[in-house]
């Protein structure tokens, strides 16, 4: 079994622009590539890829292969799974709420795909038995895009419902998650720079006291 | 076992206001909640009480009990807990992708309180074994105030992680997901005034072409 990740630290997260600069977006993906990796290995993942246009920002101590490839999300990954030969999960970066456990879990399905759904109709994780057949669809509404793309391989699904591992850091509101749920660097990283705010309807981040002169 | 269900129809859901009139948000609510009590009585949940400050807000055919109240949600729950002597659900009625699966599995734990949170800190589902000893503080991060109660009353708490059940309905990007996932009364009446809009990012919610001059 092994994981692939891709992954982009340059201007990554260009969503979280509104709270945090490029610099500290760069520094935020590093640390939540670093949860995902940690949680892979205390899962017993440990034939883990990172796939990246650059091996340059990838922090060498991490305990993974790199894969570069040519840019394109879907390209490079579809490229990816034509060279593997085992079950194969695919997993992005922004995950920092994903834990080991989560991962046994979806890993010891009997179903051929197991899909975690994203916010907003994405795709946090795929996690194919044989890697070789599918064809992943990332961008707009991906998660129906692979269910349809499993349905039409005559392969069975298993959606995987669970708030953490669906909640990828992708827009400023979702850093509320990581606040109340977190426990990583990722976690620790927002919690020096933001508060919770609470009023009517849901939580929002605020920028922390100590550090409102910098965001 | 029983659950309650706080429920307001008058004006209901303003943060929907920007996508749905005050009629078409009256009707909404009224399918959501209808989408809940069928859950509830799948799960095998028959005593169902509605919490209301209005009689006139809860559709007749409904198998439930009315339980009218003064304005205020802590305070009408708090003093509908103190008549309670069983397993209580107290459940909110903007859950349309709450299963029956979901409840029988909250209803199945060990634990004295389960909690299910809702987006953005929120709390959408608490089951409490002992009803009487519990006071419920919900607004503002509620999710960590009942974590907070349980703990100071020294009982043990499971926190329920699923995406599906902690997802409410309170923001136009929700419908997102209720377009994606639902299977009830509350995605039919979303699919005839909504399609889903993808581009970059996460998908949002556009006016149905047939529907578009009323919305």
């Amino acid at each position: 079994m092994r994981a692939v990740i891709p992954y982009k630290k340059e201007n990554a997260k260009s969503r979280l622009s509104p709270v945090l600069s490029k610099e500290e977006r760069e520094e935020f993906v590093e640390l939540m590539l670093r949860d995902v990796v940690d949680s892979l290995l205390c899962a017993g993942i440990t034939n883990i890829d990172i796939l990246t246009t650059s091996s340059k920002g990838v922090p060498e101590d991490l305990e993974v292969n790199l894969v570069v490839t040519e840019p394109g999300l879907n390209v490079s990954i579809n490229e990816y799974l034509r060279t593997v030969d085992e079950p194969t999960m695919i997993i992005m970066a922004d995950l920092p709420l994903v834990g080991s456990s989560h991962l046994k879990k979806i890993t010891s399905f009997p179903e051929d795909v197991v899909i975690v759904p994203g916010k907003g109709g994405g795709t946090n994780i795929l996690f194919l038995s044989q890697p070789k057949e599918f064809t992943v669809k990332y961008h707009g509404c991906s998660f129906l895009s692979h269910c349809d793309i499993t349905n039409d391989l005559g392969k069975s699904i298993r959606i995987f419902d669970s708030l953490l591992a669906s909640t990828d850091i992708d827009e400023p509101h979702d850093i509320v998650e990581l606040l109340i749920y977190g426990d990583g660097l990722a976690k620790e990283y927002v919690e020096k720079r933001f508060c919770t705010e609470t009023g009517e309807g849901r939580v929002k981040i605020s920028a922390s006291s100590k550090l409102s002169g910098f965001i």
